[in-house]
């Protein structure tokens, strides 16, 4: 056995929703606000693609995901061959690491950001190395100082998981500069939810840095979280290396067809987008925004002295959230799940 | 990048039948008989567990997959401990090189088996030592005499893909009577279909043996090849240690429902495995049968000199089988794509 994989937490699920409602005898519906899963679901065009695709069950699926590669490829004007699908980002991430890490690598990213990153690393028997985020974000100049020889890949998640806010494009083009031609990942998982005029146009700036590898789901906006779809866009030459670790039928048909349908559905997207900036807006025009750090996705996170009072607090309101070492985070929900939500931090904190 | 990496193939996904037909020219169906699905499809109960399941797509599927491991746990009287969950046995083979092998080890199986034992071995720079097959299953005696004090994982297929034979529960307890405790995994994908009655009862081996680690899939008899879901079975400790390696969400939630509702049915199963026996039986009661391995699957393997040549014959034929090193592999079919193969095949060797 891999002697390392024993220091590794092996990952504990969430009671669901029932189970913490027989456990903390509460009557009525619990609100799972823990998971940043759309609350509104997916495109009503996703559900007639699966119709379609359950005639064929018992066939393998597309294992070049073709149909779906194109449509990716045409949404973001890339090439086919940039692109490496995987059953959500979570198997994109342990993709790149078993491809790219060897032993003794050193991988570089930040504190408090997305578990995986260092999990596959640790796996893979390579030295961690990290900066402290500043106010919820990436501080890419603290990283771009611990940049050395041995780095073999950079992790960037912007805006960042489990805090929410976000760094500009002039920050990554910095950043960049400073990275020459070591894989730089950019976790762009909530990019969909994300408002701001600064943000990185990450697909523009492919030509300047090819090194760049952009990260995107179809978990969080696009709402087929159950579905497992994510991918990479890269250059097409380190895309081919990468399919050698690919396993042949990744991504099942159900979920090709799904990602498909609702990618196409542009204007469905639009209307999520659109409820979640009006519904975060909420958050911080209300009392408790000076609680919260800047966000640019669909959750808040809350900073806060004692996470497990907050985080059972919430719990007793019937409110699922999710405790993480920089605070308690909480999935923007529907209207009317916000304004439980708002009105029991703001008597929390009162 | 990992060096060894550069040394794989990528896998070339077959043609479809659409393309085939253009290439080819040929007006009318082809039969995809490359593939070993199961042409009777699903249980019927599938589809209904589906549309349930299609309630919730914005959610994440339960992460530990209660449900189906409680449904295998009681129909095969194992502990839930003891299950590991993959997206197809691709997966599982995966997940287990993955935590097991540590760069140096060496694995051993047989020659012309499964490529993907191989092939996960090289990317965590291990050594494969093999064996050749005897008439067209593992030869345990010469496997035997080739482990070592470095052997750190054994991988057998029973019935062994692409080739179709299998070996009796007498030659396995003589094998694993001098594995000691490595791990040997027994890659059962193609059990549902076997009807020999010396085929060993894995399952009731464990007790004597707690290094084995049984494979099964719902990508064969059970016809949900489409949705991805396979699994081990082991010791609780094993088990457990595997799951560091196991990604959070890697099986979708409708795969999950889909499995769980085929392995309920177990009629529509003894079904599938009447009507394949019944066919089976067809191709060694035929003229053709002399050019066959014996096979306890859902294929059959047929040696000849030139595997191009014949298969290209079948494609002219509309049929796509699969060209392998060992010979050249045909699905069974309906009824009446058999009466077809069997006279296309008939009439090559006239």
């Amino acid at each position: 056995m891999k002697p390392q994989i024993k220091q590794l937490n092996v990952y504990q699920p969430g009671k669901t929703a029932e189970e913490l409602q027989t456990e903390l005898g509460i009557n009525g519906e619990m609100m799972k606000l823990s998971s940043n899963e759309n609350v509104y679901g997916p495109s009503p065009a996703v559900q007639r693609a699966l119709q379609q695709a359950l005639k064929n069950l018992h066939e393998y699926p597309d294992s070049s995901g073709r149909a779906l590669k194109q449509t990716i490829a045409a949404h973001y004007d890339v090439a086919e061959a940039s692109i490496l699908l995987g059953a959500g980002l979570d198997e994109v991430i342990m993709m790149l690491s078993r491809a790219i890490l060897r032993p003794g690598d050193v991988i570089l990213t930040s504190d408090q950001t997305f578990v995986q990153y260092q999990h596959h690393a640790v796996i893979e028997d390579c030295t961690i190395v990290t900066a402290p985020l500043t106010d919820g974000k990436f501080n890419l100049t603290a990283l771009s100082a611990k940049i050395s020889a041995d780095t073999a890949l950079i992790w960037l998640c912007n805006p960042n998981n489990p805090t929410g806010n976000y760094f500009s494009e002039e920050e990554l083009t910095a950043f960049l500069d400073q990275a020459g031609d070591i894989p730089v990942v950019l976790d762009e998982a909530y990019a969909e939810y994300v408002t701001a005029t600064d943000y990185p146009d990450s697909f523009a700036l492919r030509a300047a840095y090819p090194n760049l590898i952009i990260l995107r789901t179809f978990s969080k906006a696009y709402g087929l979280a159950a579905l497992r779809v994510g991918y990479a866009v890269s250059s097409d030459d380190w895309t081919y290396l990468w399919h050698h670790v690919k396993l042949p039928f990744n991504v099942t048909s159900l979920s090709l067809a799904a990602a498909d349908a609702a990618l196409q559905d542009q204007s469905y997207l639009t209307t999520v987008q659109q409820r979640n900036a009006v519904e975060r807006q909420r958050y911080f025009a209300s009392e408790v925004s000076k609680y919260l750090l800047p966000s640019q996705t669909n959750f808040v996170l809350v900073e806060t002295e004692d996470i497990k009072q907050l985080n059972d607090y919430l719990l007793d309101a019937s409110i699922i959230a999710r405790p993480t070492p920089a605070g308690v985070r909480i999935t923007i929900g529907t209207a009317a799940q916000n304004t439980v939500v708002i009105k029991a931090l703001e008597d929390y904190f009162a």
